[in-house]
């Protein structure tokens, strides 16, 4: 049985190092599936997963490192859209009717009302547009149909030096990242580098999912105040959830993709890259860092 | 318009070393959606995408670089399980009904006949067995119930040399990422550690598919005698998409998932992580390396 809470197992090992080799133990990330479930009250339920409770929809299965569970669904359906403010939320169970692995393995979410839900958006996909069809431009202009808005200037302001620590106060906080080197690090900081949260996962766009949503349960959406700060490269889909919970800054220790820029640029959000070694590359929001 | 054979495209930046700041070009890998579509002859189609052609199915979007895209669909429809041999594959064209961007955005695959060809493996949720519910090992049974068979052990043999070198022998054949630091590479090398193939991509399971796809429109599937050697670390997707190819080793330079661990024990799959600083570690199927 896995428990939520257990992130790394060990495994054996020949390691191999200046021409010796040894058998050793050695710690890897433990990756398994997590199925969310959503229970909307007096809406009529689709087919479903077979075994699924009648009631009771299964939205996604992501393969993800246990432990944060409850946070990780939340986190999802924010920033997938379907729900948007906490008290929409009743419940988080884990679904307790099977038996060994799968027990920590099924995350039911149960909603108060299924005003304001929007189930449709996980079928439907949101990469089309009229305007274009499929592409680049289309996959931003989805970010807006989903409700987000540019982020306004606000009042953060990051100093460089500050900035520049941050990758590696996040790396010192990833307690298991120097068991296994294999978990994707998610942080939020304050501008002045105090770290607020971290989780860790063997996907990365999980890690974010459970940083912003506990953030969410917490009631603490939108994080206008706070600089998300990841340990790998970034993509569409993270700057996409950071622009959902309302982060106004990302910083990461990798490199960004065209459309991380494009979506940074049109929402207004601060891009930092290769931020290693004493040095970065800032792509957008340039105006935050000072 | 973004034309298929550009992956990276260059952006303004503000780059920071040693507290000295410039205004500078900078490069950065291009990210944009693909849509794979099918077209089987004589078989009633879904609902599909909206503006998408009758009798044609949109089955996936995944986000990419654009580059040998009918590559990556081919290897995408074979390391899912939708088609399994060459001969199946009719035709693969972009779709060129659309303006614009989405011009090369759009692949569509013509199969010869429907014959073997499992549509409904997309929309069935694969991890899950009757057995355990959803937990790692249905999502390892998942496979076999795919089709795929434990490996041979076969006659490919690497020499603890060749190995090592192996990432470093990838990323001087990564032309792109020297420029933008945002591509994951995935090659396929011979025993002797000749490159018989690369392919880059901003997503990881991206560029596999890329790798497995060229041989699989060139004949060569199952790839027994090489070697596929990734960029980054190895989860259970990416040992996947190596026991469908039937490739008996794989070398990374990060580290492995548990289930990725897992899957290269049951499907009887060399495993290497950590390949650099001329070590490694030497997860699964010790005997192929000598």
């Amino acid at each position: 049985m896995v428990h939520p809470s257990k992130s790394v197992e060990s495994v054996r090992v020949r390691r191999v190092r200046n021409g010796h080799a040894e058998r050793v133990k050695d710690w890897v990330t433990i990756e398994e599936p997590l199925e969310i479930r959503l229970a909307l009250p007096g809406v009529p339920q689709g087919p479903g997963r077979p075994g699924t409770p009648p009631g009771v929809e299964s939205i996604a299965v992501t393969m993800r490192t246990p432990g944060h569970d409850f946070e990780l669904a939340a986190g999802f359906l924010v920033t997938e859209g379907v729900v948007r403010r906490r008290e929409d939320v009743r419940e988080l169970t884990y679904c307790r009717s099977g038996r060994g692995a799968q027990e920590y393995n099924i995350v039911e979410v149960r909603l108060r009302s299924a005003r304001g839900v929007d189930l449709g958006r996980l079928s439907r996909n949101v990469f089309t547009s009229s305007s274009c069809g499929i592409c680049g431009k289309a996959s931003i202009d989805a970010v807006e149909v989903q409700g987000c808005r540019a982020l306004p200037d606000g009042t953060l302001r990051i100093p460089s030096q500050v900035l520049i620590d941050l990758p590696d106060r996040l790396r010192k906080a990833q307690g298991d990242f120097s068991r296994t080197g294999g978990l994707h690090g998610a942080g939020l900081f304050s501008a002045e580098g105090e770290l607020l949260s971290i989780r860790e996962d063997v996907g990365r766009h999980n890690a974010v999912d459970k940083v912003v949503g506990e953030a969410f349960l917490a009631g603490g959406l939108p994080l206008h105040d706070t600089v998300l700060v990841v340990s790998g490269r970034t993509s569409f889909e993270i700057l996409q959830k950071a622009v959902v919970a309302g982060v106004p800054a990302v910083v990461a220790v990798g490199a960004p993709s065209s459309l991380a820029v494009d979506l940074a640029t049109r929402f207004n959000l601060t891009l930092a890259g290769f931020v290693r070694g004493g040095g970065y590359n800032l792509y957008t929001g340039l105006e935050r860092v000072t």
